[in-house]
């Protein structure tokens, strides 16, 4: 065999050269799902600016300046804090597989889907993995959490923040202290609540999070935050190992290295620091699209951003209980920016997202698990918690539900949301 | 404690408010090093188009598209042609550790630090990792190959296509063959290469290989594409495991599945597929940039963009030897897209490279291990593999050269390249 010469027929083509399809050209879409959400424009905008090297001094400045604005978004003053390039769950695996040795024990609270997410990405790194559930609908009690660190005595505690399954938002402000108290890492994944829900990385002890920008952040998928406590930076650099190929001959050489390369924190973390030690190529657009996520949202306050989203929720709620819906779950532990509405008996629930997304151009989601079937999740979060995006949101599925054959109260839903957004 | 109230203080912060930093606005840099290059600009452009939800038909129709588009760029039929998200070694990782178990025997001809980087990548994840190596600057004979296949009956040989450390570009047309007449699965990581020079999947007897935007396909790091064989998607079909979440009755739980969630191709090819079952949430806007980088290669004609990268590629090698420098390795198997030019006597490397960046604008890069300090690696690649980058850049390199008083023949840089692009 030899090399294919050039001007040579494709093998295995099965699409033509002229059939070669256009620039990506997307519909215009409100997305009021439970993330992705609609970007904010000057993200979309940062994405498209000119890449730079990757030791470029402007790279580097770049990469100094998002760990300092995420360091204000997550409350924090971890000198590690930074991206991993993937989407958020590339960033649990990182914590997950940095912190837990194999054989370690891992404590799993789950009141979702994602709390199953974080006990399989555990056991996948061969931790002995203990699991508390709630029933979904439902945050896990700080007393059960208690109870179980005090049985399990787990390395890790595992804990989401806002599950989008169920539409939670598990308090964490409590945990840190007891995970302290017995030696326990406290990790949370916050991709679906940071930004939108109120999150102190280090007020509650917290010595792990990670993201994804895809939710309150208003970004693409592809780009996890993350930020570590000294604690767990020191776990991360007992277990370092630097690839072959950079290793220095003073370079230390754990023997219980973590089983990733991709997701070494430590390197990370070499990456990241004053030594810029080569591991990955920084995902150059996507650094541009975090930066700016955290920049539009310190521009703007973050907790005022976290008490935008509080409203744009309550009106959501509002609105769509003034259409006479019910509501998922415990609402006095719903997360701010997406709601489970109960899919109205004799309403097709997949056809009227259908026709939301058809004819209104407006996206609202479906399921999982239990709940796949009974209710629609609908998102404010990010750039779309704001009042016209609610206000036509609930215009739509008025008509929508209307066209279904549900009586609904004419206005009920917009007019119940602006009454929120208005103060009254 | 208590969760911090909208309008307290941020904990941690070291950056005052005021002096947030403005929106990204890079220099203007002409990026001619081993990698990332500047991205075409219809890259830049496609990663600024609206996010669209992760469902839409919009949204899966651009990733079938972008599967089909990438089936031309490998020259493969296989079905299972995707994106992994994450930088190039993001795709390095799940072709290794979904298609290795542990204790498995992998096989690595190495020639460069990046066969190191696969045999570490194989290391962690638990393989029972054999290499075989010669002098930087060379590549592996395939007799070399044959012989150590014979002799440790690997599963898997994992074989660079072009390591950037060294320029070289290992042929591998010959090795397929090889592989399947032993039962070996035959992997290429094509980072470097891809785009630049020919590469067959199907004709050559691929079984996986990866690769990432940041070279020859001329987009910004994040996105890996892969492709894998029928034989290469048994062996990971034979390994299923769903997560829990979102895991069916009848979904089978192999006892020996991929050791990470985030890199199971197994349950990637099923998002990718036409159960579309949800996994990470892809990331859209390197999904654009992917689509794009494809669409522009193939609109131009997948050899003749080769041929244009050997055309540049020729003419900067022929540029920096009319300049008196000599080249590192064995210019008979160097990549089209990348040449290392020793550092002339009493030249110092950095700050000959920190000048071209500061007053040319022009980057080139540095090198690793045996070779650091030793030569520069200039690139022709992807949106740069054009006359006026190739001249701009040896013309600033005289300047440069002649400032750190070597004596270069004027014009003898831009002449002998400017007569490879006439064919004189």
């Amino acid at each position: 065999m030899t090399a294919a010469q050039p001007g040579s027929s494709l093998p295995g083509s099965s699409l033509p050269g002229p059939e070669l399809p256009g620039p990506i050209d997307p519909p215009t879409r409100l997305l009021m799902g439970p993330g992705p959400v609609s970007a904010y424009p000057s993200v979309l905008r940062a994405m498209s600016a000119p890449l730079v090297g990757q030791y470029d001094p402007f790279m580097t400045a770049s990469m100094t300046e998002t760990q300092e604005l995420y360091r204000q978004v997550w409350g924090t003053a971890n000198e590690a804090t930074m991206l991993v390039d993937g989407t958020s769950r590339a960033g649990i695996e990182a914590a997950i597989v940095s912190l837990v040795r194999p054989g370690e024990r891992v404590l799993v609270p789950v009141f979702g889907r994602f709390g199953l997410l974080l006990a399989e990405i555990a056991e996948r790194a061969m931790a002995e993995v203990h699991t508390i559930e709630v029933p979904w609908g439902q945050v896990v009690p700080v007393s059960t959490i208690d109870e179980a660190i005090r049985r399990v005595r787990p390395t890790l505690l595992a804990l989401v923040q806002g599950d989008t399954s169920t539409t939670m938002n598990q308090p964490l402000d409590e945990v840190g202290a007891l995970c302290a108290q017995h030696g326990v890492l406290f990790y949370s994944d916050a991709t679906a609540s940071l930004g939108g829900n109120p999150f102190e990385a280090d007020a509650w002890g917290l010595d792990a999070a990670t993201a994804g920008l895809q939710k309150c952040l208003g970004g693409p998928s592809g780009s996890a935050p993350i930020t570590l406590s000294e604690r767990a930076v020191e776990v991360v650099r007992s277990r370092k190992r630097v690839e072959a190929g950079i290793r220095e001959p003073d370079d230390p050489e754990a023997s219980d290295y973590v089983r990733s390369n991709y997701f070494d924190l430590g390197m990370i973390l070499d990456y990241w620091g004053p030594r810029r030690l080569n591991h990955h190529t920084e995902a150059t657009s996507m650094l541009y699209a975090a930066r700016e996520c955290a920049r539009v949202i310190l521009a703007e306050g973050r907790d005022a951003v976290v008490e935008r989203h509080r409203l744009a929720g309550d009106a959501m709620l509002a609105g769509v209980r003034g259409l006479g819906l019910e509501v998922f779950g415990d609402v006095a532990h719903k997360m701010h920016n997406v709601v489970a509405v109960e899919i109205p008996e004799g309403v097709p629930g997949d056809a009227a997202r259908a026709a939301m997304l058809t004819d209104f151009g407006i996206e609202i989601g479906t399921s999982f698990g239990p709940l796949h079937g009974r209710v629609w999740r609908i998102g404010t979060m990010g750039y779309n918690a704001r009042e016209d995006a609610v206000l036509t949101t609930l215009a739509a599925l008025e008509a929508v539900l209307r066209r279904f054959g549900r009586a609904v109260p004419p206005g009920g839903g917009t007019e119940a949301a602006a009454d929120v957004f208005r103060g009254a």
